[in-house]
C-alpha cells in the first residue's frame, strides 16, 4: 500500500510503497478515510533532528496523527467491534499503566521518557496511508457522521475542546464572555464549541478578514486588531474583563492582549505554541486570573467531541487531497495558502475526485 | 396607593388603598413595573392557616414575590443607585448574618425560624402594588430589558436556573441529555436555559400539545406521554439514560418516569412541589444516579439569569393584567386558563392598555 | 499450582491443582502476595445460579478480586515493569474501548453486557492462587508498602474511597460533618480516609462495641444506636445536619437514619448492598440533599488510595490465612467470627507462618 | 474611648481619645477583644499619599482590619444577635448590591471605585479601639473560642484559607503535594489549614530556622534554601512536581522557585505582595500548571475558617499588647522583632496583664 513516509531528519516526507500492516492482539486494522495534515508534522520533518527531538520522534515512520477510518480487521482479544464501522483515532499512546494513562490522558504519561513513540503518526506509523493499525482503546465511534471531515477533530478539534473543558467553570451560566485569539483551524472549532456548550458571548479576533467573517457567521462577535483593540474587547464585557481567553497564536503580543483584557477570576489559556514569553507580576494580574497552557486532550473528551460533531454542532473546514497529492497538501500548509484543514483521502469516491479536480483547477499555477 | 392585600387566612386577596411606603436605611423605593402571580400565592391564601403555616406567612400584607420595577427613591446609606433604572427583586430575606445569607442564599437562612417573614410578598409587603420597598442587596439590574416580562424571572425563572446550575456538571461538553417534565411557566424557561447554557439534547414532555409545540419551537425534542414513553426517551439517549432530569410536576408518576429513564451517574431534580412519594432502593437506582429536590435560588444566580435574559436567550411567556384586574389574574391562575405567567402591571402605558383590552375581548364570558 | 476454584453454582469453592498461567501480550504474571476474601464471593457461590446471575459470573474459575503481588514475568508489549516489584490489582475489566473504560472506570463499561467476565476473580481467574495474570493497565504500584495488608484496598478500600471522593465537595473546608454507618472492613477504612482527606468531624456508629472502639481510636466521634440516636447525631452538627452520610449497611433502618440526620445540601451515599428500600418525598428530603448509591471505583482512584496507604494514612485490619486454609477463611467470613478482612497468603514466610499458628491456637474448636 | 488613629499621610498613627460610636441600623457595637497589627497598615501610613492611594484610604480613621470582640449593643433591624457573644469581623465592605457583594465577596465589589472606604480599618474606623461598629452581615460567630487569639484569622487566616480553598481541587485524595514558601504569620496558618483539610504532603520552606521548626512541629516536611532546593523539593514529589504551591513572599526568586517545582496540572498561587515579576513562556510552564494571585477572602470562608479554629485545627501565634502599647506593636512589626502576630487587647484581664508584663521584661531595651 502507499504511505507518506518521514524517512530522515530535515527531509520532506515522500510517498512510498510499504506492506499493509496486520493488527496485533488488542488492535484493529483501519481503512483510512481521512488524515489531516498538521503544522506539527512540518516541525517534525523540517526543524528537528536527533539533538533537538527525543528518540520517540526519530524516523522512519508514516505521518498522520489526525485520522479517521473504517474498521477493516479486528485483532485478537478485541471485543464488540464490527468491520465497516467508522471511528476517529485518539493519537497519543503512553505506557498504558500509569495513573495518567489509566484515565485516558496518555499525553501526560508518567513514563513518557521511556515509551518508544509519542502517538500514531509521531514515532509510530500514522494515518497518511491506505491502512493503519490502532489499539482498540484509542478508537472513538463516529456513527453515521462523515469520517473524512471528522479527521481533524482528533487534534485540531480535541486540543481546543480540552482547553475549553478545563475553563468551563469560568463560563457557566449567564453573563460570561470568552475571547478566541487566532481563527485558523483550531480557533474556528473553538468558536463553535464555545457557542454550543455555553451561553457566553464569544468574542473573536484574527488578522484575516475572511477568517473573521467565518467566525461571525458562526455567532462570534468579531473585533479587529490595531489601536484600541483591548479597550473595544473590554467594552463588550461591560468593563468586567473576559472570563476565559483562548490564545491560539501564543506570541508575546497575543498573550499580552489576553493579559490586558482578562477579568478578575478569569483564565488565560495559551494554546498556540509560539512560546511567548510574557512578564507576569502580582499587580498587573487581575486578582485570581489564571495563566496557563494546554496540550491535546483525553480519550473521553474525544468521545464527547465526536458526540458534538455527530449532533451537528461542529462544522470542520477541510480541503481534500488524494493520497497521491499528499505532499502537495503539505506544500499548501507550509505556504499558508489554505483556509481550513488539509485532509488526505486515500480511498476516493467519484464525488470526492470531482471536487478535488475542481479545487485543482482553481489553484494558482505556482503551487 | 392601591395594593393586592392578603388580609386573612383562607380568604381571597382584595384590592385596597394603603399608604405609599418610605424606604428605610439600606432600602430603595421601587415603582413596580410588573408583579407575577404565582401558584404559591394561591396556596398561601387558600390552603394554609395559623396551624399549618409558620408565623412568617401570617396576614396582613401585600402579595407579589416576583417583581421588577424602576427605582423611585433611594434610602439612606445606599450607594450608586439611580432613580429610573430598572431592577429585578430577589424575594427571599433571611437574617442577613448567617453563612447562608452571607453567600446570598437567604432561602437557606440558618435563622429562618426566627425571622419575621420569608420574602417580599410572603410575609412582607410585595410587588402587587404601585410601589414597594426593597433592600438594596436584593436588587438585580435589568439594563434596557423589558421589566414587565422580566418579573417572573424572579421565581419562575430563578427556580429552574438554580436547579440547572446545580446539575450543570452532569451536562457539560458533548453527548449529554436533559429531560424536562412539565412545560408550564417554569418548564418553558428551563428548556431555554438548558439550550442556551449546554450542548445537551433537551427532551421535553407534557400533557398539553400546545405546551409541547412551544417547547419544540425552542429546540426541545418532545416525547408524548402514554405507553412506551420511558422507552422512547431512553432511545433518544442511545440507551445510556438521561444525564439530568428536571421534574416540574413532582407527582409519584412523574418522579417514577424520571427514575426509569435516568442513566448511571445521572441526576434527578424534583422541582415541582406535588410531594411524590416514590420508593428508592439500591438495585433499582442506576449506579451513582442522584435523587434530590431544590428550592428557589441565590442572588448571584438572579444576576446571571438576568444576563441571559438581557442577551436574548430567554423569552418569558406572559399575559398582562392591570392592577385593577389583579384578582382576575388569580382567578385565571386558579382555573388554569392561561398559557404562561400572569403579570400584573400597575403603571400602564397606552400600548399595554390596548393589548389588555384585546385580551379581554377574547376571554370566554364565564371567566 | 494450587488455586481456590469456584466450580459449580451453589457449591462451596475447593482447593485444586491447576497449571500456572502464562501472561498474554499486554499482561503480566503476578506472584500473589495476598488475596482478600469478600462477602460477594460468598454471594457468588451460595446464592446465584444461571437463572439469577449473568453468564459473566458462571463457573469455573479461581476466586479472588482483592489481590496484590509481585511481578514474576512480563508479557509481550508491556513497557517499564520490573520483576519483583509489588502491585495492587484493579479488578474490573470492561470492553476496553468505550468512554467509561477509556477513563479507567471499567465498572461502568458501556458494553458490559457483552464482555466475557466482570473482573479478575469474578468470571476470570483471580488472586486466590499462587500466581495470576493481570492486564498491565490494571496494576497499581505499592512501592515498599506491605502487599499482604494492601490486598483488601483493591475492593474494601477502593469502594469507600470512590464514595468519599464523589462526596468531597460536601466536606471541603471547615465546619463540615460526615457520618459512617457500619464499621466493618469498609467502614473502618472509610473513617481513616475521611480523617486523612478532610477536616470534617467524623461521626461513626455500629452495633459492635469493639468496632466502635476501633473507630474512636482512629479519631471518630462514636454514637451508639437506640432511641435518640438521630437526635444525638444532629446535635453534633450544631443542628445543621450531616453534610455527607455513608451507609455501609444499606438496610431500610440505616438508610432511614441517614435521611433523618442529613442536612440541607447534604448527601447520602448508600454503599452497603442490603438493598433498602426507603420512601422519598419532596417534603421530608432536606432541600438539595442528594440520595445515591455507588459501586467500586476507578483505576486512578486506586493509585490515589495506594498513595494514602504508602504515606501511612490507612491501616488495614487483616487476619492472614495460608492458601491451604483458604476455605477456612471463607468459613470464618460466613460465620462473622473475624474482625477485619481475611487475607489468603499463598507464599508464606516464617514470621507469617508463626503468627498464623498463634491465631489457630486461639480459635474456638468448632470453627 | 481610646483609639489608634491614622491622621495624616506619611505619619505614624497616634493614640487619641474619640467618642464611642453608636451602631447605625443594621449594625452592632462591638467591644473589641483583640485587633491584629498587619504589615499593610504600615504600608498605609508610611508609603502612600493622595497621589498613590485611592480616596478610600485617606485619613482620618482608626486602624485595625483584623478584629474580634463581643457584642455590646445591637442596632435597629438586626435580628437574633445577643450581647456578650463573641464574633470575628469580616473586614471588607463593598457597595452591598453588586453580584460580588451578593455572594459575600466584597473584596471584588464591582463598584469598588465608588465606595467611600475599603474595609473596617482601611478607610472606615477599625478595631484598634475600645469599641467599633460593624454591619451585622460582617460578623462571624466564635462560640467559646478565644477571641483575642482569633483576631488575626480575619486577615492572616482568611487570606491563606481563600487561596487554599481555590486550590483544593488540586489536592484532593491521595498522593498530592503542597508547598508553602514563607513561614510568617500567614504561612504558619497555611501549613495548619493544609494539614487539616487535605492528605497532601505539606512541604515548607523559610530562611528562619525557628519558623521552619515551628512548621515541622505542625506536620510539615521542611526543606532548606540554597543550592539544590528545587531538586530536593521535587524529589519529595517522586519527581512529579508539586500540585499546589503557595508563595507567601512573592519576590522574583520565590516565584521562580515555584515555577521550577510545580508539576503538570499543578497551581502556583502568589499570595505575598512583593510583586515579582517573573517571565512566563509556553515551554517552561509544565502543561496546564496555573499561575495566579489572590486577595483576602469571602464572608462564608471566614465562617468555615472560624469552624476550623473552634474545632482546634488552628493555633494562631500571637503576642499581646495593651491598647496603650499599640504603637509599640507597630514598632515591633516594622523591625521584624516578633514571631507571630501582634494583637492589641483593649480590655485587659489580670492574666493577660501579667503575661504582657512578663513579655515586656524579656524585651531588649532598645525597642
Amino acid at each position: 500500500m502507499k504511505a507518506v513516509r518521514f524517512t530522515e531528519w530535515k527531509t520532506k516526507p515522500s510517498l512510498r510503497e510499504v506492506p499493509r500492516p496486520k493488527p496485533a492482539p488488542g488492535e484493529v486494522l483501519l481503512k483510512v478515510a481521512g488524515a489531516g495534515a498538521c503544522h506539527s508534522d512540518v516541525a517534525v520533518y523540517e526543524q528537528f533532528d536527533e539533538t533537538t527531538a527525543g528518540p520517540q520522534l526519530a524516523p522512519e515512520y508514516t505521518l498522520g496523527h489526525e485520522t479517521a477510518g473504517w474498521i477493516e480487521e479486528v485483532g485478537e482479544g478485541v471485543l464488540g467491534l464490527t468491520k465497516g464501522d467508522a471511528y476517529l483515532v485518539y493519537g497519543p499512546i503512553g505506557c498504558g499503566h500509569c495513573a495518567a494513562c489509566s484515565r485516558g490522558q496518555d499525553t501526560y504519561c508518567e513514563n513518557a521518557a521511556k515509551t518508544p513513540f509519542l502517538a500514531s503518526g509521531l514515532g509510530k506509523d500514522g494515518g497518511m496511508a491506505e491502512y493503519m493499525t490502532v489499539p482498540a482503546r484509542n478508537l472513538v465511534p463516529l456513527g453515521d457522521a462523515d469520517p473524512v471531515a471528522a479527521a481533524p477533530l482528533a487534534d485540531a478539534g480535541l486540543t481546543p475542546y480540552h482547553a475549553i473543558k478545563l475553563a468551563l467553570h469560568k463560563l457557566q451560566g449567564g453573563g460570561k464572555t470568552a475571547l478566541v485569539i487566532g481563527l485558523g483551524g483550531l480557533g474556528q472549532i473553538a468558536v463553535q464549541i464555545l457557542k454550543a456548550t455555553t451561553a457566553a458571548t464569544v468574542i473573536a479576533t484574527d488578522m484575516k478578514p475572511e477568517a473573521m467573517a467565518l467566525a461571525a457567521s458562526r455567532g462570534a462577535v468579531t473585533v479587529e486588531g490595531g489601536e484600541g483593540q483591548a479597550d473595544r474587547i473590554r467594552e463588550l464585557t461591560e468593563g468586567r474583563g473576559v472570563d476565559a481567553v483562548f490564545d491560539f497564536v501564543g506570541l508575546t503580543p497575543t498573550i499580552q492582549l489576553a493579559q490586558k483584557v482578562v477579568g478578575k477570576q478569569g483564565r488565560i489559556t495559551v494554546v498556540g505554541i509560539a512560546g511567548g514569553p510574557v512578564s507576569w507580576d502580582f499587580y498587573s494580574n487581575p486578582y485570581e486570573a489564571e495563566l496557563t497552557n494546554t496540550y491535546w486532550g483525553t480519550i473521553e473528551e474525544l468521545h464527547e467531541l465526536a458526540a458534538l460533531y455527530r449532533a451537528g454542532h461542529i462544522e470542520v473546514d477541510v480541503t481534500r487531497f488524494s493520497l497521491d497529492d499528499a505532499l502537495l497538501a503539505y506544500e499548501h500548509l507550509e505556504n499558508g495558502t489554505l483556509l481550513g484543514r488539509a485532509v488526505v483521502v486515500p480511498h476516493l469516491d467519484d464525488a470526492t475526485t470531482a471536487s478535488l479536480q475542481a479545487l485543482a483547477d482553481r489553484m494558482p499555477a505556482g503551487v
